[in-house]
């Protein structure tokens, strides 16, 4: 599926949560199951077989089985760090019945309110940084922990940070090349409705490259004054989106850093990658179906994106 | 653009409200101005130079200056009944600050209300039936009255038809080839939240393809198993959304009639051009851009959403 010739061994490392989360649906519940971005990021990318590190923090409380899944599947956690006597980051939530929209039921930050990221020696030169959605300080000292200016910041955030956080949150935007985002927030954001005019501001923050995430309705990506748009697949089930645009920016991340290169048309195909990813993840609860998804299926699902959207161009 | 060869002569035969319109949108207001489902299809057919006839009614209170400019643009305007002592149907509406939603204000019915469609000799065997948003009975009617069975029926309905004439609706759409509905009509016809279980559903009511129309978000046509996804052009200004759904069903409907075939891969070309030709409509209030829309203008649009899909295939 993906070409092995010509790539250049690139590595990314991604910051973000390694968490409990305990989800609700229309279609069931469940107790604490693992979750967290840096989870399904890191699920996704191993997915592509991209060499990926994590930076988080555990607590004394999170099962080593965890970790060993992930080390199992190449995933370097050695910038997991683990607070013995703390309690690790959880999450509940629970969805509307169309799963657009979910009440967040419990947040404890835990371990997570005190993190102060390490970047491990062997991460510190990665090409590829994605900032997964945290508290833009903490994003802002694993940049500033990096040995090298990575060649491509990649930038997940959330209206929470653009509440209580908007200073820092611009700090790190400035540093960012790539910002993902869904439609609402670059609204709130930019304070433009129209999302080309939303994009145009937030290219003058910083990112050269806004992705705009709409979920069930797809993806943008605005550059340079062009835009890409891709739908997304319409699925037969669709039973919890928790972890959706984790996982979606992880292959993004994975597949551009697998490549090693950061054309506005290869992003296009790292889009359309980290849809397929996302597309997985939905299909159950938690981390159950991105973990075991195979290369032929994420190939199969590549295709039907393609069919999903091609069309012969004689008019 | 369209190319003029091995064209069969089709006619494509519209049945819908010709009607004024008063507009609120953020941007402004109208007064009261030309509308109506018929008006957006015909102007849409027009563009594309199709035989297009409408058949509507209208009250005498209607401008002879808006049946001439109709005239000109060579839609046939035979089958437009004219209630000498009637006066026109009248809608009003304000639109929300997001433009997704909007309150009626004003329906005024008018001869509407005892609309009896005539088709005309010219006309009873179009080859393209395309029965716009209308009364069911008033869409059966007009069924009934060809004079042969024509080879493509296009429904277009909402949801208050769903609302209060299901058993008319249900008549119709089993003589129906193509339905073009919302997401949110979709879930309601079918009863189903999976666009992909509504699409099935609804193909067991009678039409083989169902079109679901996202506005902002694009549209969907399934068929058979298959799905075809076209996301919407992101525009920089959407003034008046008005008679986009019309313009597409138009749109639509005109291109398949050019060219007289009904497969899916025509139908994905068809629902570009819909696309396309809806995007004018939304830049103006009313009919005053898709009146003005040029060859040149269409062509280029429409390379425009051929830009916002295309990626390299190669992953």
């Amino acid at each position: 599926m993906i070409s092995e010739k010509k790539q250049i061994n690139m590595k990314l490392l991604a910051v973000g949560t390694v968490a409990f989360d305990a989800i609700e649906t229309p279609f069931g519940k469940t107790d604490k199951i693992l979750g967290g971005a840096a989870t399904y990021i890191g699920l996704a990318a191993s997915a592509l077989n991209t060499d990926v590190s994590l930076v988080s923090v555990i607590g004394g409380d999170f099962p080593q089985e965890y970790l060993d899944m992930m080390t199992s599947k190449n995933i370097n956690v050695d910038g997991v760090e683990m607070v013995k006597d703390g309690k690790t980051f959880f999450w509940s939530g629970k969805y509307h019945n169309d799963l657009n929209s979910r009440d967040t039921l419990v947040t404890e930050l835990n371990v997570l309110a005190d993190f102060d990221p390490k970047v491990p020696e062997h991460s510190a030169d990665a090409e590829v940084l994605l900032l997964g959605n945290l508290d833009p300080v903490v994003q802002l000292s694993v940049l500033e922990r990096m040995k090298t200016k990575p060649q491509l910041v990649i930038l997940d955030t959330m209206n929470f940070w653009m509440d209580i956080a908007w200073d820092n949150l611009m700090k790190v935007i400035a540093k960012t090349d790539v910002i993902t985002i869904n439609d609402e927030e670059a609204r709130q954001l930019s304070g433009e409705y129209s999302l080309v005019k939303a994009a145009k501001k937030i290219h003058e923050l910083g990112p050269k490259y806004v992705i705009i995430k709409k979920g069930e309705h797809g993806a943008l990506l605005f550059h340079d004054g062009k835009v890409f748009a891709i739908p997304a697949l319409p699925l037969e089930e669709v039973f919890d989106p928790t972890g959706a645009g984790d996982t979606f920016a992880g292959g993004f991340a994975a597949y551009l850093t697998k490549k090693g290169d950061f054309s506005f048309e290869t992003m296009k195909t790292a889009i359309l990658v980290g849809s397929a990813m996302a597309s997985f993840t939905v299909e159950k609860f938690g981390t159950e179906r991105i973990e075991t998804v195979t290369k032929e299926e994420l190939s199969e699902r590549i295709n039907q994106f393609k069919e999903l959207t091609s069309f012969e161009s004689a008019i």
